[in-house]
């Protein structure tokens, strides 16, 4: 069978190192994850119950296709309580995960052949969903001393017809700040393109609480998920917020694309949103790892870091020691027993020099990681 | 905001069916649901009890793209048992429901502009999904004589791409037998077309099994869903089966577009499949409705009917009493209050001639709705 152009999506290189982590397990070799994009943590407990209990009262049947009430309404109040942003529900979409408000907000703006701005180094789907939708991925390389943030500079002149920001961002997990959120969406709006802020890191945050876009305007996407901070990666459920005259032009295209986001798992989003002990604890987890991997990894010698403001990944320069991070993060992975990403995943142009270190999972490993980490670099 | 020109994605007629009924009931007035596309049951007893089980028993993270080898495994065993086909567990993807398959099969096989051609009529969304893609979807008016299924001769010199049939067909019911099928594969391997085969229906069949295109050939995809026969409609689980080289294309698709079908979802539709006791008795609902509805339809004064072999829907030509569908399904709802869906969502070119009776509810629901119909249309 002929495929599609489009259909030419580029595999993703830590598949590699997952695999070969995979295998070195099999031989019986114990192996740290640090190439994981996913919290170790399941759903809260009061998620779960929900749903059990749901399940025992009536058929779970589609959903409409903005999804239920209750969860728009109760995501619309975290607005609120979390920016002091006044939200109508009404503007809130429930969505199959990011990945459907992908999906969703690329083909509400954007037509064959239109060219997106995403920074780089960014989440590597953007640029292939981007491409398997027919549209032009342009990388826009953010600068080092940006703190790997895109400012206004960068797509000057670049005729794009949209922007895709990420704050708290993976792989760096910097922040932009209201004032770099405003230039950003003045820019936008001076050119026509329509902006759309990836808020999924949202809650996981350390020294200052992260900025939605929201707060600087209404003419935005926002893109945000259950998968995060709620701990519910598999269940795949997100919301997008988008503006008044958006919300029709979205629920059609997701009645078709989608029908609904599951219907299980927006029960249990809507419950897990009112476990906030659990989630707390989660997040002393991840702060307490922060700490660990940002001594460690200077100590180990990776001292080229953007130190994050969010998210659960370091992002650090390996220029100092090599010009093939997949080669870097295969001796790591052989040597050390530790798996990394290389940074060719989020950034095609300069992932070369680059790796990505993953703090998701429990403390003791971070701690066997880093001391591994440690005795790798001092023997190299 | 600026919207894409492939988000212009025509709104669904039946709301306003389902809008004016809904209305009605919070009136106070009692309709009947001859509009809906969902069993009213639920998911199995057994797919709910495994998921609370495996709920208590660890996080339910990211599955691979493809989905959990045991339901691959199991879905493979089933073309086994239901069609004696002998499938590669390798070739089963494991799908957010069967808009996840379009989106995946679209992608994986069609560009920007691709002409596509599909049977009118036919499932609405294939139309709006293909659009919202930046691909042209073809209507290829099916004959009433062919039982509103398209023939080889309905695409002749059109320079189509790809063909999507679907056995049991919604709304009409009407199945593609061997010979059918086989002259539709032959046609489009003959002129460089991709087949697609959309089996959503297949275990709800009356007077003989549903022919699956895997038994004529394996250069197609097969599209599949948990939704219907299995009753779990609005958990959003499904799957393709495709040809062994197609394998690794889906897959990455599939990892950028939706990472995965919801976890928990993939647990319950495994489960589901050891559950025949249920699942046949709903059958044994649907075709006691079927047999109602063939005979009281008549009865009413709708004569012009092809027998449907499967599904749960009968498709109408009502061209005998009006011109003017959505006005003859308002009436309907207004004079007998049972609510029916026009058939311009499924064919825009003639739909305004007939209706779509859905008989996916309760026997008592539709013993009670076709007296109200036979009144009505007595009285007209």
């Amino acid at each position: 069978m002929r495929n599609s152009t489009r259909s030419a999506v580029d595999p993703f290189i830590v598949m590699d190192v997952m695999q070969a982590a995979s295998a070195a397990e099999e031989a019986g070799r114990h192996i740290i994850h640090m190439e994981v994009g996913q919290p170790g943590t399941g759903a809260p407990k009061g998620a779960a119950e929900a749903l059990t209990k749901a399940m025992g009262e009536g058929a779970l049947g589609y959903t409409v296709a903005l999804g239920l009430p209750a969860l728009r309404a109760r995501i619309a109040q975290m607005y609120g309580e979390w920016y002091n942003v006044d939200l109508d529900p009404a503007r809130v979409v429930i969505t199959p995960g990011s990945s459907g408000g992908f999906l969703l907000a690329f083909t509400a703006l954007f037509d064959s052949g239109d060219r997106v701005g995403i920074g780089a180094p960014g989440y590597p789907s953007y640029r292939q969903i981007l491409r398997a939708l027919g549209m032009q991925p342009i990388d826009l390389p953010a600068a080092p001393e940006n703190r790997y943030q895109p400012v206004a500079a960068d797509f000057a002149g670049q005729d794009l017809r949209g922007l895709l920001v990420a704050s708290p961002a993976n792989p760096s997990g910097t922040m932009l700040d209201r004032p770099a959120l405003s230039a950003l969406t003045d820019a936008c709006a001076a050119n026509d393109m329509s902006f759309i802020s990836d808020e999924i890191y949202h809650g996981i945050e350390y020294d200052k609480k992260a900025v939605t876009a929201l707060e600087v305007t209404d003419d935005c996407y926002v893109i945000n998920s259950f998968s995060k901070y709620f701990s519910m990666t598999g269940w795949r459920v997100g919301w997008m917020v988008v503006p008044e005259d958006q919300v029709r032009v979205v629920e059609r295209i997701a009645q078709n694309m989608f029908i609904c986001a599951p219907h299980a798992s927006q029960i249990a989003a809507l419950a897990s949103m009112d476990c906030d002990d659990e989630l707390q604890a989660n997040l002393a987890v991840y702060r307490r790892n922060r700490n660990l991997m940002i001594d460690g990894l200077k100590e180990a010698g990776f001292t080229d870091i953007a130190p994050p403001d969010g998210a659960f990944y370091v992002y650090a320069d390996v220029s100092r020691f090599t010009d093939d991070s997949r080669a870097f993060a295969a001796e790591i992975l052989e040597k050390a027993g530790v798996a990394v990403t290389p940074g060719l995943d989020f950034d095609p142009a300069r992932g070369h020099n680059t790796l990505r270190f993953s703090y998701a999972r429990s403390t003791a490993d971070m701690e066997e990681g880093i001391a591994r980490l440690k005795a790798f670099m001092a023997a190299r």
